[in-house]
C-alpha cells in the first residue's frame, strides 16, 4: 500500500510511505456525492423477477450514507423482510462532466471497483419507489479498491454467500454497456470526482441473513467481502 | 442580510457585516449531501394521476446536483416531453440523526425552505424508477432562504405559472406529517446536516415551458421564482 497525498484524481503524488496490505484496515475507496444505479441491466436478472429490460437505463439513486467499506457488517433491519445481496460492477467518475458522448467516456472515468447493491425486495415491490428498499445504511458496500487500469467489457463476475456460487456472470451480458450509461446518465446529470454509477447485477441475486458473509469478485478488481448483521 | 461566520447549524456568530436584501444575489440556501423526497404525500395529488396514497411514505432521492436557487432557469432538455413543476415544504437537517422519534423530530431540524420539485412527467412514467426524470441538472430548485422558526403543521402553499394560480394547498393536509416523516426516513438512512426531506406536493401541478416563470410561495418562509428555459 502507497499512501498518497491528497485525493485519487489526476496524477496521485505518493508521499513514499509504504505498509504492507495485511496491515491496513481498507475503507470504502471513495465516498461519493452520489450513486446512480442502473435497475434491470442484465436480461436474464430482469426476467427472473418477471421483468422486461427497460429500452432505456432505468436509473434510481442509493443515498451516499448506504456507502460502507470491505468487511464492515451489512446490517439488515427487523421487521423489512427478505434483504438480497446483488453484485455489481462500479464505475467510479474521475472528473467533472456533462453530456460527455459514450465515445469519450474513458476520460471521465477514474476505474472501477466492486458494489453490492444491497436491497430489501419485499420493501422494493411494496414501495413501487426503491429508495427505501434500497436506501438503508450500509446497503452499499464498495471496494476492496479503485482499479485504474481494466477494459470491463468483457469481465467474470461471481458473487457467494458462505462459499456458496450464487451469481456466475459477466460483463459482456450488460445490456447498456459503461460507455453506453456514463453518456447517458452525464446527459441527465452533472457527474463529479467519486460519482459512482452501479451498472446492474447478473441473475442469481438472494437472500442474505445474520451471520452470513457476501463474498463478491469482479476478474481484474478483486473480492468484497461483507458480513450480514442483523440489527 | 447579516452575514454568519462558517456554516449555519448551531448557534450562528454574526461578523457585524450586514446588506441590504436589494443588493445580494440568494444562492440556493444549502448544498445538501442528498434530497429525499416523497411521492403522493397529498392524497388530492396522489388522485390527480389515477394513484392511490401509500400506506408507507414513498422515497426517492434526487441528486444534490439538481439543487439550483431562486431565480436561476431551470433548465428543460429537448425531447424528454413534459416538464411540470410541483411546489413542495422542503425540511432542513440540522444535525446528524439516525432513528430519531416523531416526538424528537423538531430537535433535528434546522428549519424549512421552498421547494420545486421539478418533473419529467412523460420520462417519470416511461421510466418506472423515478431518477431520471426528477433528476436532471436544474431540477430542484430551493429557496430563498431557511427559516428557523416556523410550525410547519398549517401552513398555506401556492404555486403560480406567469401569475397565474396553479396550486393553492395547506400543508395541513400531508399525508404523513413533518415529525412522522423525519422518524420514517431517519429510520432507513442517517440524516446530515443540510439534507433536505421533501415533503410532497399538494393538487395542482402542471407543465411549463420556455420563457414561463414559477413562483411558489409558503407561508411564513417565502417565495421561490424561477424562470423557465428550453434548451
Amino acid at each position: 500500500m502507497l499512501e498518497i497525498a491528497e485525493h485519487p484524481f489526476g496524477q496521485p503524488n505518493f508521499t513514499g510511505k509504504r505498509w504492507p496490505l495485511a496491515d491496513v484496515r481498507l475503507l470504502a475507496p471513495i465516498l461519493p456525492s452520489k450513486v446512480i444505479a442502473v435497475g434491470r441491466n442484465y436480461a436474464k436478472h430482469a426476467a427472473e423477477f418477471g421483468n422486461e429490460v427497460p429500452s432505456a437505463p432505468m436509473l434510481f439513486i442509493k443515498p451516499s450514507t448506504s456507502v460502507i467499506g470491505p468487511n464492515v457488517p451489512i446490517r439488515r433491519p427487523s421487521g423489512i423482510g427478505r434483504v438480497d445481496f446483488e453484485g455489481e460492477l462500479a464505475v467510479v467518475i474521475g472528473q467533472p462532466v456533462k453530456n460527455v458522448s459514450a465515445a469519450r467516456a474513458a476520460s471521465a472515468i477514474l476505474g472501477y471497483t466492486v458494489a453490492n447493491d444491497v436491497s430489501a425486495r419485499d420493501l422494493q415491490k411494496s414501495d413501487g419507489q426503491w429508495g427505501r428498499a434500497k436506501g438503508f445504511d450500509t446497503f452499499c458496500p464498495l471496494g476492496p479498491w479503485i482499479e485504474t487500469s481494466l477494459d470491463p467489457s468483457d469481465l467474470a463476475l461471481r458473487s457467494e454467500v458462505d462459499g456458496e456460487l450464487k451469481q456466475d456472470g459477466r460483463t459482456s451480458d450488460l445490456v447498456h454497456k459503461v460507455p453506453e450509461l456514463v453518456e447517458f446518465v452525464s446527459g441527465v446529470m452533472t457527474l463529479l470526482p467519486g460519482d459512482i454509477i452501479l451498472t446492474g447485477t447478473p441473475e442469481g441475486v438472494g437472500p442474505i441473513d445474520d451471520g452470513q458473509q457476501v463474498s463478491i469478485t469482479i476478474e481484474g478488481i478483486g473480492t468484497l467481502i461483507n458480513p450480514v448483521q442483523n440489527i
